[in-house]
């Protein structure tokens, strides 16, 4: 069996569902998930199907053609269709914090992420033993206010030679370039250790820890050019108390970070997320 | 605009969304909300749909023939269908226990619970006053081993008399007998304090203590014939530790309780809950 | 067995603790309940206690007089004592909304709480009914920003004439004069809907909404002249996703509306709460 | 400064706390933490303490030598004392499952547990890579029914010669004999996959997808004879629905696994667990 997972949006219209889902059939696919969501105020429809095929007689091109003939030009839909084989290529950016990028490299290697890691890319060299652990490559590329144009060139470079489909900065405590997120719009994924939209920008613990709250949290977002501003894909939160001191927060948060990370990345490389609207849709 | 709400399930077939969306389209109506859940081991397909229907030309009775000769029949289905209009009405059974039926009582009167609640029955008369509070016609059966047979019939009665739907109990402290079980299959919703199957029958708080566990929890599930082994709909929570007495675990129970049993009811009362094999599909 | 609980700050210093439990010691009470807290920046010392003391020779009184020149007066401490049989009293300041008003009386007349509830007042008429089925006296006090001066007048006539020691807002949708909160300070407990410090005043749920976050939340803070700036109490969370609409937050954030400030309502009425620095260090 | 750790249990005594602090501001400690808890029912008193000490003049054997004398022998109390220096030896025994020992280890690499890992046991060869990775020393030691006495004595060899002071087993998949857990005793922590006391035994995930629970768990414990039946030190869950599959118990059950034996592990390297009766005293 072959598996499918096709995303679609496009303005709200009648009968969509039932088109889609008709040619499914008509080309003897069966459908495994359909979840569909309509953003009412926007009027937006959005769909994720899951379908299987009998091996002979597939052919993906065909399917694609099709689709674009029979559905996406009559409901000028927005679409994407990806085989179960096809797993993006996942590029990390990180700093010197090392916790966040620990969990990841373990959960790829006990196999439980649906992607490739063929690159780390760090403006320090800390970590350079971590990537060498797990035998991936591991770029040192300086990045600073003053070499940002030659810094943004190595990275653009880089992502281009190892094919990466999408970025994840796991603590990568350096500003990302315009011109990078235009050319990753919608996939490059930060983890910031708030609660957003509470406490954007530097030190949220410090800040938390001084308003006294009983609860933090960490947030995984879509990187726009607007400090975390962009749209959330996972938030998680944990209790803490005044026996806590901001050492406690910071210690409490990197769980937070590990878990609401690694979620958002599972999320995207299984192609769960649409962004619309500075928002997502999440289909679990 | 007149909605509808349908709850289909049959076995897993080739087009079966595809048909009954299609079908939809065809009498004008709008999915507004679409959800499925095919059970892969038993080979079952579920599905809830909420569709629109301008109102003019409106004819329940006639979808309703169409539905069955056009989907159901050809499909072999078990489906329902219910317009907006149509409350449940949902008796409570209580005994001496107060909090569950100040919260139901308290959201009731609030206007969130999308339910009537013409009757109360209780085994003692302690929380008649609550009752008439409240307005709500409240009767005394009184139901002991040796008058079963007596009780069991004057609760058909009065269920009977005030053409009730559903039951819950509210913490009612006495068993349902397989009569009025088989009369209401799949219709009466209990709240057990513990997180099942953890601590079935008498005393869980006391037995999770004993245990010295580190989180309780509440359940609430349709009843059957096996002891708290019925289908559970929903389940939450709460942290405790060694600085927690028995007392305690029961105050933080109540809580637990309360929320439970209210989303419970709400889930059923807006037909989100299918029972299939003593499992629940429950569609948010 | 007489109980007393006793709540201690003052400035850290050597053998506060050692000097506290034997001063207990030495007048036969038997300590059932110690905790402590030390803010290491501010170097401010926190202690609460429970203590058990033989009904015979008992003389709260004497205590008082010996604790303040043998404890208090030689470290500078500010300090409260309570017995078992004070309970304080509350009133409840409400507008239009019901939800949190059912629940704090159904929790009260379900004997949960330990505080009387002598008045409820409301610059709205709805609620008179509600209130009534408590048997509650419920007082209309209008207020606007025209008469705002009678209005405070005529609360804290009411305040002074039913003999309040704390007051619950629960939704009282108008602000409390700096005269009122001086009054009550740290006695006046807001119940805001947003998880802050994100999302103060007005309309949080569609704020939150807009932003796409993927967890919701309450908070309960003491009142202070800067909107939603008052130290907070307690916190709670619940999910969301892009399946929700405005409405949908509406109703899940009141569950948690209902939670959160009876939970704060029973810390503050168990004398559990200290405040610092716009801070509370709650002693669970 | 220097640091110790104290912890205490005994009968229930008058004028413990004021002993012991006053004992401590005698030899000129500053008490930095201190939590007690009296289990009512059982009588018994148990105490843990921080506290600093100027370095000069400082003597952990003197201290110990007078506290057995002025305090332990009178109140005939069971005590332990510890200096911040004191890192306990900790084994992993593993099997296949490589999901928990990736997380230790990479939590171990970035400094944030207070332990050493001197030593890793397996009764297969499957993880030797993955210690290698972190250059810990590997032992394969096979344990099958036939040769039980064999790797029992295997693993007491080992555990001597790397001087352990405790184990954990994650997902180990032999059963501990009974005499390594009498040389062990409450120094061995085992993870199990369900929220216990439901679902013990093998195949946990598979009994709560039969069962149709909402929610699992995850409980880490101190192994005694009885299987998963020891006390529990911490226990987590996630939310589950019809949606999920056994697989997807299985994967959101690993997060559950990997976090609450993180948390078990470092209280328990803290210091922070004491057990008594079967269950645990955990100071937060």
């Amino acid at each position: 069996m072959q598996k499918i997972t096709i995303l679609i949006h496009c303005e709200d219209q009648k009968a969509i569902i039932a088109s889609v889902t008709n040619y499914i059939s008509s080309i003897d696919g069966n459908i495994i998930y359909l979840d569909q969501h309509v953003d009412a105020d926007e009027n937006v429809f959005f769909m994720r199907l899951e379908c299987e095929f009998s091996a002979k007689n597939w052919n993906i091109e065909a399917i694609k053609t099709d689709f674009q003939a029979k559905l996406a030009a009559p409901f000028n839909m927005s679409w994407e269709m990806y085989t179960q084989n096809e797993k993006p290529r996942m590029a990390l950016f990180v700093s010197k914090y090392d916790h966040c990028l620990y969990d990841i490299l373990g959960r790829y290697s006990a196999g439980e992420l649906p992607l490739e890691i063929p690159l780390i890319i760090s403006n320090h060299e800390d970590l350079k033993a971590v990537a060498e652990r797990f035998s991936i490559p591991f770029h040192y590329v300086p990045f600073t206010k003053d070499i940002k144009t030659e810094g943004e060139q190595k990275q653009l470079d880089l992502l281009k030679e190892y094919n990466i489909d999408f970025i994840v900065l796991a603590r990568y405590m350096q500003i990302i370039t315009p011109n990078l997120i235009a050319q990753y719009k919608n996939q490059i994924i930060n983890i910031h250790h708030s609660f957003l939209p509470a406490f954007p920008g530097a030190k949220p613990y410090h800040s938390a820890f001084k308003r006294g709250v009983k609860i933090i949290g960490a947030t995984s977002h879509y990187v726009t050019e607007g400090l975390d501003e962009g749209p959330i894909i996972e938030q998680d939160i944990a209790r803490v108390s005044h026996s806590h001191s901001i050492e406690d927060f910071i210690m409490k948060g990197r769980d937070l970070e590990r878990m609401v990370l690694a979620r958002a990345i599972k999320l995207h490389a299984e192609r769960k997320t649409m962004v619309y609207d500075n928002k997502t849709v999440v289909f679990l």
